[in-house]
């Protein structure tokens, strides 16, 4: 965990106070399942609750002699409830715990990157509702395409994150699981009844079948659906990258009045929060092989996992939370230069009206190769002026062309709006 | 595509004829919506479903001149429909046809491999059955723990597939989405009701907002699932490796009778099989991170994700195919040996009653820690004599463990039966 | 392996008909040194290199029954030598034939990629000595920094490749092992000196220590290797991807008379190479992962690294080989612009030269802290005219600076040959 | 950063009090090279060592307003050394101080690293020499095959990790670059003999090309380095596990008295700590992908590296050297059994022997393909009988096998020592 990618609430989860408390309501809902069932008394389970306190340094100082950590937090929880205290625990095994944890923890984890994906999802709909038709040139290859709107980017964003909650809750229900079926999982030391009580009240599903621990393919699931919602981080931060670029410049991170950009050049206003999130995308996504290799454990359990999601628990799932919380801050105050996506969507002589006159000339009659052939003559002396020929001009002056349609035929091909008739439908599909 | 590794229905999906095929129903479907829309002629329409053809050579040819395949398809297929070609592919891009087309390869793999699952879980599901009661050792870190059953094992295999079942349906509807939305999605020269037609013809729903091309985090979300269903595979392979392994011998692969198992050592015989599933796994997972950096295109579109997909797309559904049915003939003619299950059960002196021993120690009233360090003394014993002793008879011994239990008690302890009496609530959790 | 992505040179290492070919050089070098010690018959050494053969389809058809290819191998080639094929493969075990001849095939694919990195070298080097003073921006963040040539680019790019060539060299010689030890690399029934004979005669260094199976973290290095020299494939050719941008536009992938950039828009030129490579990278780059997932194999060998060998033995080399062909391919023919690379350099009102003035008023005793706000002041105002306004203009009208610097104390900081004092220094340091 | 799998030494390397350390020895260097050109006042390079200080504390509070690490930096150390201080970092950039800083924390990194491997070494050459004629079954596909011993395995070890330091070691120097060559990497406003003057202060080689920043490639092949040496962890703590299963049980990690395996099955001994060795490898190699993604900078730099660095370049390092510390401590105490690797070498019942049966038939003049049949159904039997039957008594019962060897031909071929005659040899190539 890198503190400066971390945000208090979701790092919260991870620590040890947060993990014992939830430790301790596992064992102590355990008990209050057990009492009922009649094999543990009924004052043990409520002197539990009462009196059950724990220390992490207590915890630590008696793990480091036992090496274990769930003997030395019972051992702990002992020193406070006393002898009834052995009533807990009775029939489980560690992984009982340690593992009905982890879905507790990866649930509120999951429930926090749900509301980030929700605010990140408002601020992009406001974005593109607000931009729904500015227009800015279309790229494919980087190069001038035709001509789209800046809301339509952005609508693809929202549609695209709209799809990574609907995945992520997806994932979360795959990891919300409890088990609480002791050494191998065949509740041979424990009622399965425990394991329902403890589910209903931390608001998890039953594990169906477990094998001392609940089976890693739901991680894997859920930390390869963390490693899409980070490429599609990625997308967007690239996006806003390129558009900064100073040739290009059509929007710009906000760039607060303190900030610095570079020591040495005083003018320079860069796209770093965007090249964070970049290097952020591709940690979560490095996750993502670790968190697969953790599914083929040993028979019924070994534990090669435990160090690999000592890591990839608190690490994802926090750099997920603030790289999502940063692209909300740099799409909601993001500077939209929208005379100068005009500019450049002029900059190339009308070359993006191209298609339009291949079209037109088709459905006058001239053939696909020929009309290709006689389009693309003219587009290529603009494209070589570098924007300072016109190829509306140019087109008027093509005998072959004109031959086919009369100069306001032509004209009428280079149109603007004529790209945008559909906006309102796709932003339906989008927005609702 | 290693031919070794590689089953005919699912390569034919990603033949160049298969591929061609696809390709010219979206766009005699695309020509049929734009004739009812009035803006090609009907004949048109017809004339391309009545004459048009293509050959694959011819294609390769034409592409060889032209560099770009979409156009050397169309050509090829204007020389069988004449004239009336022209009206094929108008206000369409490049990408409407090639993203469309994989997303009917996509789902057709997907179609392929579901039914692959629903063959493994069936006959998992007959073992599982088969073996509800067989005993055998429950193993956590490769270590003795408690008897379950070997049906058990499979339920456990069972209800993992089950779930990456229902991953795949939900990836399968990521991936089947149509785009018919011209050079960067703004439908400028296309009616949306054209992409409409085609979708509904070829069995797929619109996607919503594209730009040239379908949102790559669609297909990163179907390939990490292929990753997370080969980790399942591994699991399974690895656990049958583990029971075949000479001293335990548990379970064996059919070893046919001409098969030869080592050039040097004629006595041996292999898990070549799942060993072999061992390193298809690591490949279908390789192929999750190419995906996952195929997200973040530039812009509208770059075509960097294109030769990715030209090898993952048949690699990682090919290969898992094949695993998938490889693992199936492993399980449905796997070799179980319930008597050598038996014995390693038996080969620890008693150990894997020793936590049902802690258990009626505490229930009887000895403290948690006094339980603890009275069975781990007579356990150790057996441990170091390799199974020689027996936990029982030093138990009986030991005179603070019979002062909390009688010979009986401890006797009781020593029962198989007692781990098995909630297997029927599992199976009923997992089969229903 | 994509035939598209394939050249033949390449190709062939990895047909059945060269790894056979290799197989039958193993056996027969190892039986000379049989016979050498007196193991074997010289004639039967003899026979088998006159009248040794084999035939694809045979061995196949043989392998169908026994399931074992070395078995079929050598069966086949029995049937050619007659009797005293009983004297091949003696002491011998499959994996010293397999892993040998992939030894082979990888030192010999190390040999062509090599080569490759020489041709690219080669070519990197005549183009940057070209424009080895042709000013172009440098940019960070994709915003303009300061003056630097396209030479100076090019020269980076050349150091990177020598260092990759360097790391091939070593990757190549980890790999180029010989191992004849044995069922288990005890040499129990063969003695050493005939692995020595035949690492001689296939030109590779002896394994001192093997399992059965050459060591796999030799194997996985080579692998490794590959995908950093991918990668910084991906780093020239993102390079060009950007310079190819529309507004950039200071170079661009030589576009072929006939070649077609888009089936709807004629006048487009993309950089499709080059978004090619980059795909291409992502795939060598995934085949990193299951190459160290291969090392940890179980005892002396378990056989789960051969599926993955057969996929990235020929991929990974196979498509490396072809990216630098295809990368020495763009930058040959790479069409520079530097009249363009000029005029974005200018765009920028001079901007590119405030550090200059920052350094030379903090030489004339201002503050660091107020050299910096005197200069950014002005910077901001130029930026925020799009390069209207001019730096120097500005800078000579702020009385604050003039306390500082004299008018052609500025003006001197406006010179674009102070940036390149240092190149002849640079290009000494990378080509000598 | 995990503590629990951290060591003070490398964790050190890490801190900001370290890292700003070096920067200030990088910017008091440069100062010096400044003040020997005359560039800048020889009291102020004297100033800047005598009176040079900084506090982390402070430097975050300036950071928090300007968001420039470098600049809050400097103007901490100004705040020490007063006016002065204008003449630090003339001309230098950023990167200068954070790559050539990098470089000194991955240098001093890799020397822990190869002490850790050192350390490693000795301690698997001891036990190797323990043990080297201490017979065990070799296995493949964990399969009996035929005799090694245990020293023959820790050799292997020994061989595969003297490479993983010969590659640390050109690792290391790939690394160690030191680059301070300003905005671009021209040299524009800093003279080269700066750069060298500090490189050779460091003890580092002079960069010869920079943009701004050190290339990535060489921070990519130092990860891949170390993902490659984690597979070779993974390799030897596999073998430990395996060897320590219940059925096996050859060796096992030392377990210590105080220690407890299992809160509920107090017999059991769990190799935890090379289950935890196989994790902490997976996430080694997870760093690999995104060290490989940051080669490919936009143009002279983009700053997406910078937010990976700050994971992986603690975290690998840290948990590489945690890793190997522990493994060296697992092999130094590992408890070795050779008598039960004598009892299971024993308990196939002389399959182990059977290749050398299958030689010595045919060179008594049998085919290879009759020997083979012969040998095999008799070993088929032995290992049905699961070790009951011997192999040595069906093959002395067999008529066809005795008409070609005597009983005494046949027992000779049982013998152990015949297969560790050439340990010497093996153990001479890899220790000398």
């Amino acid at each position: 965990m890198v503190p400066r990618y971390s945000r208090p609430e979701m790092a919260k989860i991870w620590e040890p106070e947060t993990r014992f408390r939830i430790w301790f309501e596992i064992e102590a809902h355990a008990t209050d399942a057990l009492a009922e069932l009649g094999v543990v008394p009924k004052e043990a389970a409520a002197a539990i609750w009462e009196k059950g306190a724990f220390e992490v340094e207590r915890i630590d100082e008696i793990e480091r002699e036992t090496k274990h950590d769930v003997i030395a937090f019972l051992t702990n929880v002992a020193e406070h409830v006393g002898p009834e205290a052995r009533f807990m625990h009775q029939g489980m095994t560690s992984s009982d715990v340690l593992d009905t944890c982890l879905a507790v923890q990866l649930a509120r984890a999951s429930d926090i990157l749900i509301a980030d994906l929700d605010a990140l999802l408002e601020v992009i709909k406001r974005r593109a509702l607000e931009h729904k038709l500015t227009p800015t040139i279309g790229r494919s290859h980087g190069i001038h395409a035709e001509p789209v709107t800046f809301g339509l980017k952005l609508a693809q964003a929202y549609a695209e994150f709209a799809r990574n909650r609907e995945r992520l809750i997806a994932a979360r229900a795959d990891v919300a699981t409890c088990a609480i079926s002791g050494a191998v999982g065949t509740f041979a030391n424990i009622d399965p009844r425990v394991e329902a009580h403890v589910a209903e009240k931390l608001g998890l599903a039953v594990e169906p079948v477990s094998t001392q621990v609940i089976p890693r393919d739901r991680h894997a699931m859920f930390f390869a659906t963390l490693g899409v919602i980070a490429s599609s981080i990625e997308r967007l931060a690239t996006e806003i990258r390129h558009l900064q670029r100073t040739e290009v410049l059509e929007a710009e991170e906000y760039f607060s009045p303190g900030q610095k950009g570079s020591s040495a050049m005083p003018h320079k206003r860069n796209p770093v929060l965007t090249e964070n999130l970049t290097g952020l995308a591709r940690m979560v996504r490095g996750y993502v092989t670790p968190a697969l290799e953790n599914v083929a454990l040993w028979h019924e359990r070994d534990i090669s996992h435990s160090s690999v999601e000592r890591y990839i628990g608190p690490d994802a799932t926090i750099t997920l939370d603030f790289a999502l919380a940063r692209l909300t801050g740099v799409i909601d105050k993001l500077v939209v230069y929208p005379a100068r996506m005009e500019k450049n969507l002029d900059r190339m002589g009308g070359l993006v009206h191209s298609q339009r006159v291949l079209l037109a000339l088709t459905q006058a009659g001239v053939s696909r190769e020929d009309a290709y052939a006689q389009v693309q003559r003219n587009a290529m002396k603009v494209w070589e002026s570098d924007g300072a020929l016109s190829l509306l001009d140019l087109l008027k002056a093509d005998t072959e062309v004109t031959a086919a349609l009369s100069p306001e035929e032509i004209e009428s091909r280079f149109d603007l709006d004529y790209h945008f008739k559909h906006v309102d439908t796709i932003f339906t599909r989008v927005f609702g």
